[in-house]
């Protein structure tokens, strides 16, 4: 069905299978005339590549993008970029394990129903080593919009709450600890949690809070594809995202009318924001910021029961190098998935 | 930006004003042969009809559908489906007050930045009586596919919970009381609770849940368009939602690798179903389940500041006649969202 | 798979089979604030409709149409446009000899196989009826681009041709005569070939020509949606269209690149222009201008073999009232549908 | 805008300037299990590549196409197949000429228009030799649909036309010479004729016939995406092209409907085939096959007058290694583009 394209008018399209010759995409739509700090998209694929901390997977990838068209004299021609990411280390033997046999909680089943056979090596397509083509696109789309500020961090590793409001944090301090949470106690408590996760050959979810500010007030295409809507769909299409709220989000559902309604002050901003920057589907100009939950890791260092193809059931115990807990790189790819989102509905709303 | 339309094949266009002349939609891409249940889609129309009891808004509106294409002899013919909804008691009068003012916490004041001008007539194309084509369109695709069972219910009124998990209610008693909580015990407290923050003026939000069952392997278009992120947008499309969460959700990023992994039995299915029915994006044959936020309806019975369009701040008390709490009238609408969802995906899995 | 939409950022989606209860359609990304000239509409219909003249079907069917949404105070919102123009004449019983029966070069026969059943009334959704949504589509187009002048006339009936250069003829004069052609010795030849075609029972078919001015420099986005492609698609999305060509055409094929060539001005204008306006898919501020052929109407008032649903060949003669020759009616629906595409193209060059 | 993606199930998206690293694509919504017979595709990029015979341009690009994913153990996998086409023969020196320099009858100066700058080597993005990447497309989109058989051949070189009806030709001799035109005689003369213009420093134009057999009855989406309408759409997106045609075409618009309506037989099949194997935008099963105008190309090695970026009229001659004519080369193109229309509406015809 092609659902490999996001975007209508900033419109990327990605491929790529964890193991096979390369990853890549082609961003369609990108704006011509844009001075690209090539720096900057090496900074995000370096946030988000594996082998960064002691408390991500172990993995070596260089993830060097290679741009091959779309860019002339350092400036984007407005012509489509296309790009590649060229698979380096693949260690394919890792995987001759779960050729035959469906993995708990991953993707080996279903892609094997629905298309009747796959690319087992290190989960194929499924694989999330496809964000790195996400964050490219990201990347590009936050040069696009150089007013706009898009902020994630950690904001919980498994029951560890960082509850501070996003106001009182300090974002230049994200990256100054492996966990990317600005909170430094809290975040020497989830790196401590993380480690000693792994020491259990487990595994563990977390949470990815995201503020937008800058935002241009009326981003967002009503009834269907509100501003919220398609950042929600952007979220969790990343690879173990299992929600999303935003501003008030599910709390709100608790609250009375009279205690959620954000009032006006006289300029049109709002004295409180628990409509999270978006009114009706468009953006109100207050800051936008919401949450995403991802679920644990799947591969665990454990030994569990998998299925395999001819219906027996076997025990398994994970191998390859695999992250005890996923949120501190998935931190960047929530950035590159909202500066897609946003770069569209930009370019849409100047035809107003 | 046309962002009026939703599904690929299965595609809904809706178009009309709260106080228009009619609301109303295109479906296209239904298919040819389906002899449609008028009264099943009647009654889908009732439940999300305003005035159906003590609970929700008092208003009367007939909501009666008018087919104009698209079906011969009783039966869908595969050209598309037009239909309109006319408006018959609108009271405009009602909302002269607002034609200056923006309301706290609706879409007034960024309707009128993004478009110059607006419709403030009961909200214009930002009222949730737009819900109503979506409700024509997702009762007919139910009817598409007979064998998906789709139960939506509320789950939470403000601080009341049901914590039952929904294996164990009786969907059949869904419909047995006006809050649509099949817990019979909890929607007596519910209602009591709406009957007390109607009293107050006020207003109330709460979670629609909802479960989907016998849902065939293999749909969803990964890696951008999962069934998940999918209906995350759905929903997320829909007035007043905060948040979506499937599966385990929030939840279960606070949870182990080592807890979180459904285990296969040999037949395919798994022991558990934290996963909620999808595995990278595609539909694994469990059961489908997810929660959908909504705020506080913004109208209440109480003076609030506004904003005028010349920058005055203004008391205002609401008028009209809104629900205190929205989200028994909301089940329809998510299941009509949940079944247009599923049917796009159909249509896209049969080519495979 | 839902072909019944035509646009990205103009996004026109139409419904209605010839003897339903109404055709209709939704136009989604109008710009908000125009102000509306509804009898400019009217005038676009009347133009498109039966029983105008002598020379065409003596069918009377009122067109009127209907806006539902999307306008206020006379202005359009920006929220989607929905308009109705109910059926009010039909003679279904015309077509029951239809029922069982394909007529030769209609489409019942491939309706019937794609679909298994269709309605036959009229040719359904087949019939040229449709294309009543199309021209209200684009007399609101026409609006959204005052500069733009699109002048459509005939320019062949049969084998009678206007070989007149378009710049030498006097558009003014195309509503002057029932063929609209705008030369009247010609049109005077081409009414006569009619009306005798017409007595021998008979059809014939014809070209009609488009041209645009003042479409300013950048409309088109190639690779694939370059403008003269997008025009060709629209044009030969009418119905009983044959061909298209622009600019020098298959004429051009036959040319060497010293005379086809189009050299500049030093303004950026060319001293020629074979080129017919486009170059690389783009508009290049020069006269666009296009050819269109149109097959005769297949209903003739003759005896012809058709197939029935069993398999045996049976004679029929043409019922119904029918156009004998389609082109006069089909020049408000050129200029529409070339207004539909270049709104679509206006709108997305906004964002350059 | 994104203009370049092609189709909505089988959906092809093409990046690449003719002097950049690589032109490439992503084919997505390519079904899974397709045996790839990776010789056919190179077959048929080498009937499209440069330096092939006396007759076309002698640059010497190997066109070789490197797959990146979505293929496994020779196998489509079903996710998108992302491949690259280095180029490695650029000689950029040739076209420092028109950095500032607007060629007649080229893109450059719209290009400039539009997008505020471009490049300029060998027309960037408006080369013709981004059509490699849709050969590519459609050489796996044949194999897609292995029973359906599609044969482009030259059918004229400027003033030299191919009168004989396909149905008379051997589609086996197209390759058996360098013009590609099935007809031995009619071959020679057009190869003459196309030395002697090259001979001239000067180019010509062309018609591509193109016949597609054994098409299933019900391809189509009518009321826009009626068959002939893509395919029109497809083949006016190849560059030069200025016309097309299918069934009776241009000479249908003289024609009677006693003459032009296609009688029965009594298996559906039809005596004549002047509708070109389309009624109502839906294929019937019949032999589709339509016409395609090229224009000369407009590089010529005469001195004509160009204009410069600051408004100066300045002579230049042709340079770099240009065809002469560009249909024996274009043959290819047109059967891939006519592939990938065929197994995009193949597929959306599978969901009804």
């Amino acid at each position: 069905m092609a659902g490999n394209s996001y975007g209508t008018l900033y419109k990327v399209t990605t491929f790529g299978e964890s193991h096979g010759e390369a990853l890549g995409g082609i961003i369609d739509g990108c704006p011509p005339g844009i001075q690209l700090d090539f720096e900057a998209i090496e900074v995000d694929m370096a946030r988000r590549k594996p082998g960064q901390s002691a408390i991500v997977t172990q993995r070596k990838e260089p993830d060097a993008v290679q741009f091959l068209s779309g860019i002339f004299e350092g400036k984007t021609t407005g012509t489509p970029i296309g790009f590649i990411i060229p698979n380096t280390n693949q260690k394919s033997d890792d995987y001759s394990h779960i050729k035959d046999n469906y993995r708990p909680s991953h993707a080996d089943y279903v892609y094997d129903q629905k298309y009747g056979f796959r690319d087992y090596r290190g989960g194929g397509r499924s694989s999330a080593r496809e964000t790195a083509s996400r964050v490219v696109a990201g990347a590009i789309a936050k040069q696009m919009l150089p007013e706009i500020k898009i902020n994630a961090y950690v904001s919980s590793v498994g029951p560890i709450h960082l509850e501070t409001p996003y106001q009182e944090l300090d974002f230049s301090k994200i990256e100054s600890n492996p966990v990317r949470c600005p909170d430094e106690k809290s975040a020497a408590i989830m790196e401590e949690y993380i480690r000693d996760i792994r020491k259990q050959g487990d595994t563990v979810g977390g949470v990815v809070t995201c503020v937008i500010q800058n935002v241009p007030v009326g981003l967002g295409e009503p009834v269907f594809d509100k501003l919220h809507a398609e950042l929600g769909k952007a979220m969790l299409s990343i690879n173990a995202v299992k929600g999303f709220e935003y501003g008030s989000g599910f709390s709100g559902s608790e609250m009375k009318g009279s205690e959620h309604n954000d009032l006006y002050n006289p300029d049109g901003s709002t004295k409180t924001n628990l409509s999270g920057g978006i009114q009706g589907g468009i953006s109100n100009g207050m800051d936008i910021y919401f949450r995403v939950a991802f679920k644990p890791v799947a591969t665990i260092m454990q030994t569990q029961d998998s299925l395999d193809n001819k219906g027996n059931i076997t025990p398994m115990t994970g191998k390859g190098r695999h992250d005890p807990c996923v949120v501190p790189r998935a931190v960047p790819i929530v950035e590159a998935m909202a500066a897609i989102v946003l770069a569209d509905f930009y370019l849409i709303n100047k035809t107003y």
